[in-house]
């Protein structure tokens, strides 16, 4: 029976989602137990026909992690916008369902770098046709200050997490990370990168979820490691003002570049769901020096550029 | 002869452009004398084909004016791109320029509004025709805690100001500003307005000239007052927190709806001169509280939804 296996497909999905969630938020507090989050659940019509809910999750003012937003979403309509299927274009129209997972951490500490995680799966069933799922995800790392051996342990575990799904898969989503998560305007990346994949059933219906879980399952492995290398490290002024400056590049890719912000604050989506993604606190210089040779200047030379970190 | 009378024009805009702005950066510093503006020309292909340049004036961490930029721009190209010519089709592809003076003012006391000015010619030529001008610009006036006098003087000040060119203008121009400056993502106006026009010939060359620099010449004397009146008001940590907070939507209002900007970071326009309007300094939170009848609270109630302020 079809019709029950895919339910129960979708109640697995979201039950897994809201695991993942709150364990990675349950392993925030461990690691600082100021980082309290608030959960705040959510419904909302979006535009004429979408319905949305959510489960939103954010710690601020944390000593360790200064914003900690991590939520959950669901977005259902009877007819898929035709901008989330440009692969699928006989799937235009048909009723469909997208949940998913998204984090970003904006860490106290400038040694600390910033961290965003996504997994979501659409699923859409046109008349008369089974149902298609496809997935989406990937996680990507932005210091502040660079440190090799803290790239080399995140794209290390992003490739771990992939092995079992085949060895191109890692080397096909670094890239596409990298192409992503660039900043046109300013042709630089957003940090050192990581992982990202869209529109994804290569693998069949159980694997392809079972990749996308395993995105999510490892992000902590990736993320919690680097923190409790960097977060005891003294920093001052400086370091604190760099970090502010660079949190402002943040803000321009999620604004004007990252096409899911941009498109659900567009189209009428809940807009403090979609910027937990945005710092506490972030500034603006102009043309502001950076000293050849300099820690700050380290960042753009040796950890910016694109290259192979494993 | 008509194309002696063409250069002439375009000179004569471009030497009013660089007057109006040497003239404001220079009453900026009589107001706050640590105000000190570097001076930065430069020139830049935009694109494949376009070419342009500028000067930019930006003076950071004065004492009342935090971070005052004030940007002149030309570009030029041999063929205008379809999005400038939405409702002049038969200048398509034909060669023209662009030039203008856009500011924004961020002052450091939040009992001081932000403020934005802008007024720009564009010109193009098809072949065998007469080259046809037309104006834009505006400016509009962003409190943190709004003073109906301050509102009042403002519009007034930009009524006065277009009174010589047809009672029609302020009301049509004020309206157009509400329209334009408008978070829809928040569903809020980004201040108490003022006025905006876009693709402005209505009056003729001369005329529509006049007008537009009428706006830029009687910025200042909007401005002014209100910085003379509200820059010595004691403040604390509460609305210094409340400043930065409502300077995330102004950063959400530039990088996710104003069209100049977007556009401009989307088509290789000079980044740090489109984001001279970014703020010094920008905070984000979640759900943030505004306390009933509080001092916050009365932007909310009494200063953002549309009025007739005059």
């Amino acid at each position: 029976m079809p019709s029950t296996i895919q339910i129960t497909s979708q109640q697995t999905m979201k039950d897994f989602l809201l695991k993942l969630q709150q364990s990675i938020c349950e392993q925030v507090t461990q690691i600082d137990s100021t980082a309290v989050f608030v959960t705040d659940p959510w419904e909302k019509p979006i535009g004429s026909n979408l319905q949305g809910s959510g489960i939103t999750k954010i710690a601020e003012g944390g000593e360790i992690f200064e914003r900690a937003g991590c939520g959950f979403s669901h977005v259902s309509g009877p007819r898929l916008p035709p901008s989330a299927t440009q692969h699928r274009p006989e799937l235009a129209g048909a009723p469909f369902e997208a949940m998913g997972v998204s984090l970003v951490f904006h860490p106290r500490n400038p040694y600390v770098p910033t961290v965003h995680m996504n997994v979501r799966m659409l699923s859409a069933k046109a008349e008369g046709k089974d149902p298609v799922r496809w997935f989406g995800g990937g996680m990507d790392l932005t210091p502040y200050y660079g440190f090799k051996e803290d790239a080399v342990h995140f794209h290390q575990t992003c490739k771990n997490a992939l092995a079992p799904f085949g060895a191109d898969k890692y080397p096909c989503f670094k890239t596409w990370c990298d192409e992503y998560f660039f900043l046109h305007h300013r042709n630089e990346q957003r940090g050192v990168g990581g992982i990202f994949f869209d529109d994804f059933s290569d693998l069949g219906f159980e694997q392809s979820a079972a990749m996308m879980q395993a995105v999510g399952s490892n992000f902590m492995k990736a993320y919690a490691p680097i923190v409790m290398r960097r977060k005891d490290t003294p920093y001052g002024e400086r370091e604190r003002e760099f970090q502010l400056y660079r949190r402002g590049r943040y803000v321009e890719f999620n604004l004007v570049w990252d096409r899911g912000t941009h498109f659900g604050l567009q189209s009428g989506g809940r807009t403090e769901s979609i910027l937990l993604s945005m710092p506490p606190l972030a500034s603006w210089s102009y043309q502001r020096p950076i000293i050849e040779g300099s820690a700050e200047a380290k960042l753009y030379t040796d950890f910016l550029p694109r290259r192979d970190w494993v």
